[in-house]
């Protein structure tokens, strides 16, 4: 599978999708646990076992995962395992204990099925751009066929049920992954922040959970399914999303007003660096990234593909490196590779 | 004459001279006074300009200064004034305050004499690289051939009399600039600097006493010239500047060994800040000059020539910037002009 991965070039990354110059990406999730199984913090090794085999047996007869790839997690070195990380198809759970677990990959990257993560079934539809109906289409087609080949635990009055209590209900998670820089820069993202989690939505960083906002990228996700319908949840997202995005635009309108010189300076400066390095990390790597991605997005600088820039945020990270290179790296020749890729990725097209 | 100075091919700053991949520029300068007249800073203003006008009658009768220029410095502006100091053609106190002094220049650049400085003639012979037996020979020349036309203030037992006694006895300083980045990046510099202090050796910053180490030069000249000969305080001061040299080669040599990709990383992120920036300080643009230049003498970068990046030193100074757009500049503008400059110029050259 893996050969294909880093070669896709429909996948979510091409950077094609609605105002995809702020939103890089829209995701939905839903969470699914069989009838008959305990969830998978109780479950025994066997019982784990068996819903990855069931789950192995039946995806290729859902119409939407034809093609994908499956795989258990234990049979993946830890090199692999991160590098699914990076690409935003597992979680840091799914991860850092692999025995028992499962994924599924559609070909096009955009659909991935965590088997026995927290819940028996985690499965995802990203998309590029800002297009959460999309997402939710797909997986919604998913949902239904699975449901008639499994039985998923259900109760009328609180809907599906969870590991953990605060997805019961829909079960659904929806993030758009924002770009923020200009809000970043004005320093205006603190209060959107504070705001955000008053209405009950979440903020995160480019690598879920816990992670740091780098590269001026922040997830945004509903808090709790509880309620509400699933069209309902993707509306409310939606519509949030749609206001940071409205705020993202109104920023750089001001900085370009006020700050031209000053921003043209960072953004070519950001390219200049990425263009001549000779080591460099991911933390700085991803941060002149974003002021270039920016660049892009208000004309500053031209003729650099989007894609480019978008795959490069991902390709940076250690386990891609090392996938490139086909062997682990340390620190330093790292930063070297990485400096390599960038420089040589990263040239004007007409 | 300002004309001349900015396009002059054959100036000091051609970076042709002996070693000069670490001396920048050798310079030897004497005082004299004329015995009949008062020093400058008790002279009335008419005893000043009798001396300018006796110097505005006779100079072109020295062979060395023939086809120079004559300047009287109240009738420039106080831009034109800042130019020639950041040319090193004259003293910040001479720039300072203008009245009943001059100047006259060759159109080399390469010698300069002020009048009614802090004594009534200072001249000094610049030349590019490690060649202080060039400057005195033409110095020499130019005091031989003046003292024939004018009587200078000097005693049998003291020598040369002068309005700072540091000076009495030869009233010559001679003094060389390096560029000692591998000193400064290792840190060795300070330990130096301590013992040229002991060894009665002076080190200052790029544009003469009191200023800063900026782009890692250090001027380092003799302190006193009491008892020793012209030629004895000549070799004195190419000694030590020898052997800083050596050091300068050596912490060269160690840091290609140790952090090659290290140094090659600064120097070409040293290049993508000049060749992208939009907005530039003065400090900002030697400091990266410095490092681009250090990986010139490397071979880390080829390709450009040194004296774009050494006239790039000098141009890219406030009243430089100010004459090339001959307007006064806010300091934005300056800083938008400079990086302009910068970007047009470091260009690869087969």
């Amino acid at each position: 599978m893996f050969e294909n991965l880093l070669t896709n070039q429909d996948s979510w990354l091409n950077g094609k999708g609605p105002s995809s110059e702020i939103v890089f990406s829209s995701r939905v999730r839903l969470a699914r646990n069989f009838a008959d199984k305990v969830f998978p913090s109780r479950a025994a090794t066997s019982v784990k076992e068996d819903i990855r085999n069931t789950m192995e047996e039946i995806y290729s007869r859902v119409s939407a995962l034809r093609g994908s790839t499956f795989v258990r997690m234990e049979d993946l070195e830890e090199l692999s395992r991160q590098f699914l990380l990076e690409r935003h198809l597992i979680s840091q759970e799914h991860m850092a204990s692999p025995k028992g677990k499962g994924l599924i990959v559609s070909a096009d990257e955009r659909i991935a099925l965590m088997i026995n993560e927290e819940d028996h079934l985690r499965m995802q539809v990203i998309t590029s751009g800002f297009d959460l109906a999309a997402c939710w289409q797909v997986l919604d087609g998913i949902d239904t066929e699975l449901s008639g080949m499994v039985n998923f635990s259900f109760l009328p009055d609180l809907g599906y049920l969870t590991s953990c209590p605060t997805n019961v209900g829909t079960a659904l998670r929806a993030s758009c992954m924002l770009h923020i820089p200009a809000l970043v820069l004005t320093k205006r993202i603190n209060k959107i922040l504070e705001l955000l989690v008053k209405i009950s939505f979440t903020a995160r960083g480019l690598f879920g959970e816990g992670t740091q906002a780098l590269g001026d990228f922040f997830q945004i996700s509903n808090q709790g399914s509880l309620g509400l319908s699933e069209g309902e949840l993707i509306d409310n997202l939606s519509g949030v999303v749609n206001q940071v995005k409205e705020q993202e635009i109104d920023a750089r309108d001001n900085l370009l007003k006020k700050y031209k010189f000053s921003l043209e300076d960072n953004v070519w400066r950001a390219f200049g660096v990425l263009k001549n390095c000779r080591l460099i990390g991911s933390k700085e790597a991803l941060s002149h990234l974003s002021m270039l991605s920016l660049g892009l997005d208000l004309g500053i600088i031209k003729g650099i593909k989007r894609e480019v820039i978008n795959s490069l945020f991902i390709i940076i990270q250690p386990a891609h490196l090392q996938r490139i290179e086909g062997k682990l790296l340390k620190e330093e020749e790292r930063d070297y590779i990485r400096a390599s890729i960038l420089r040589e990725r990263l040239v004007f097209e007409d």
